[in-house]
Formats: structure tokens, C-alpha cells, sequence
């Protein structure tokens, strides 16, 4: 006794392992692609068809490329500076960076962050390639672009340990403080205090 | 300048067309394809790809059915009661419906609820498949199980009308009233005033 039919049985199922999507959600995805022409499923499925096949890794940045593709194009652009670096956890952050539209300098994206709960240690991540990247292009600022979290705060750390003194290399992070447009009465204490921390001459 | 891979953008866009999927919720379904191994996205493809070419649509209730079949597993069932007909909006009303495990009769899926707002008449709904379905599998009973809205209470009204009082066909439709596990002072009011009108002899 099939109540629905296997075809859409399967589409639920692997919708259902996106992250976040129940089986209510991958229903509610399913029906509306069963409701919609062919087009959609067809679209989407020959996108997924070709996501791996289409995507490779910058081998000094470890941006996402076209396959194919040895280094980035944000790395190649003559018009950006390749002695500063933005050290990032994973490459979708370097798009939100891109969107401010006020960075010139080139990304290093570490895959991941250090978290011992999740099995993931320092020689995991792109850090000896960004402890070479400082000598190969002569980066004089390391911008630390981590999360504000245990993870992000952890990993910042060990880089600045790995980087160590000699180099004469500066290093920052992003500042922390009140996010724009938020009331300084429904800031987190946290926040606050980085905020107080890091205050600034007008 | 590509800051992502066409191919990664692709799927992206393909995924944000879902209901209810935003562009960052595409771009993390997205990213989570691409950090895990190729089966995944490999596996979506190939469902969607397979979804329409393998559904096909009950002759007599309209529920989905594998491509190629004429009638609907719970239709032919000679263990279904054919008299009695639960009228449902859309095919995943059935899910629901089955997994109470209390109904033993056949379904009619109306393929949606009048809706003036959105275009929608009583024409474009299975109404007149469902009135020539009393006649021939001698219909005793149609439960309307529409949604307690405004279009499913309206729904409910047109087919009333349209079966007329003529036929010998008992019609009934879902009871409306408390739902288990909520407190009283909880309902709102239409809710409980229709559980008063619904009243039930101990």
C-alpha cells in the first residue's frame, strides 16, 4: 500500500537532509516542486548534478573556484592587495565581507575553526599555509576575521601564538562593540563590555 | 570577478525558489552540499530529476500516485469502505488523515479550496468528479475535511449546495473544537465558541 508515491517519497527523503529541514519542511518543499511545471525539479537537479564537478579550491586561499580554476580571482585581481590578508573560517564569510565593499586586501580561509568538542584541532585548518603566505607575499596585516565565539576567539589566538613575535607582521581582529541600530539597553553584557573595552577618541 | 563558482551560485538560486527559502538559507543548504561528500547532492539530483516522469494523478480521487498507475492503492483496497469519502484540499491532507489510523474510507482530493483572492473557483477544483462519484460507488457518506478557514469553510458550503438535498448522502465535516493538550483559557474564541456549539453528551 503506497499512500505516495515513491518518486516523491525519495525527493522528501533527501531534501530532509539539508540542515534544518524536518519532514514537515521537505513536504512542504516537495509538494510545492510536484505543484510547480517540471522546470523547477529539473533546474535544481541539474545545478546539484554539477556542484562538485564545478567547484574547486584556490591553492593559495582556499576560496571556493570554478573547477579548473588554480587561484581565486580575488587573489589575481592586480587591484588588490596581497599584503594584507583576511583570515576567515569558511568561504561564505568572504562574501559577506565582499558585500561592505570596504576591504582591498586578499582572504585565507582556514576551513573551520579549532573546537576540541567537534574533533577539529589546528592542523585541520589552513594555518601553515597562512604562517607561509606572510613570507611568500610579504603580508604586513593580518586581519583576524573569526566569529566572535569560544571557537573564533581560540583559533584567533593560536594563529597570533603561530605567527609569533619575530615577524614583522601586524596583527588585528575585527573590532567588537554594539551592532548598529541596536539599543545600548538591549545590548548583552558581553558585548557591552567589549564595547567599553574598545572605545574610541572622537 | 567571481567571488563564488557559477556552479555553487547555481544551486543557490535553484534552492531559493523553494518555499519559504531565502537567500541565506540557500546559500547555507548550498554550502552544506558542498562540504559534504559529492552522494548527497549526487542523491537530491537524481531524485528531483525522477520527481514528475514518477508521479502520476488517481483517475477517481485525484491522490498522487506512481507514474502509470490509473487508480490509488487506498482506492482499490477492497478492505476501504468506497461509501464513505473524505474530501480533502490537497494530497498530503491524506498523510495526515492515514496516520490517525482511524479512517477506513476512500479519499477525494478537491486539488485546492476556493479563493476568490487568488483566482480560484469552484471550476478549477475536482467538485463535479466528486458529485458523479456518489452515484457510482454509491456513496452513503462524504465527510469534508477542509481546513477550518475561511476557503475550507466556504468549500464546504459550495459542495453542500452542489450535492443538493436530493441525493440520500449524509454529508459531515471534521468536528471543530478543543485540541488535546491545550488549556482552555488558552483557545481563542471562535475556537471555543464552536467547541460549545460542538457540544458532546457524556
Amino acid at each position: 500500500m503506497t499512500i505516495l508515491p515513491p518518486a516523491l517519497t525519495d525527493v522528501i527523503e533527501a531534501l530532509g537532509k539539508l540542515p534544518g529541514v524536518g519532514p514537515r519542511t521537505a513536504e512542504r518543499y516537495a509538494y510545492y516542486l510536484v505543484k510547480n511545471d517540471h522546470g523547477k525539479a529539473k533546474d535544481l537537479a541539474a545545478a546539484l548534478e554539477h556542484l562538485h564537478a564545478g567547484i574547486g579550491v584556490c591553492k593559495k586561499t582556499f576560496a571556493l573556484v570554478p573547477a579548473g580554476q588554480e587561484l581565486s580571482d580575488l587573489y589575481t585581481d592586480p587591484a588588490r592587495d596581497k599584503t594584507i590578508v583576511a583570515v576567515v573560517a569558511e568561504p561564505f564569510d568572504i562574501v559577506a565581507l565582499e558585500k561592505t565593499g570596504q576591504f582591498k586586501g586578499t582572504y585565507h580561509v582556514l576551513g573551520g575553526l579549532v573546537s576540541p568538542i567537534d574533533g577539529v584541532g589546528p592542523e585541520d585548518l589552513h594555518i601553515a599555509e597562512l604562517v607561509k603566505r606572510i613570507d611568500e607575499d610579504k603580508v604586513n596585516e593580518i586581519i583576524l576575521a573569526t566569529n566572535a565565539s569560544v571557537e573564533g576567539e581560540s583559533t584567533a589566538l593560536y594563529i597570533q601564538q603561530q605567527i609569533g613575535p619575530k615577524r614583522k607582521v601586524k596583527i588585528t581582529r575585527l573590532a567588537r562593540g554594539l551592532p548598529i541600530g541596536v539599543d545600548l539597553e538591549y545590548a548583552d553584557q558581553i558585548t557591552l563590555a567589549r564595547a567599553l573595552e574598545g572605545r574610541q577618541a572622537l
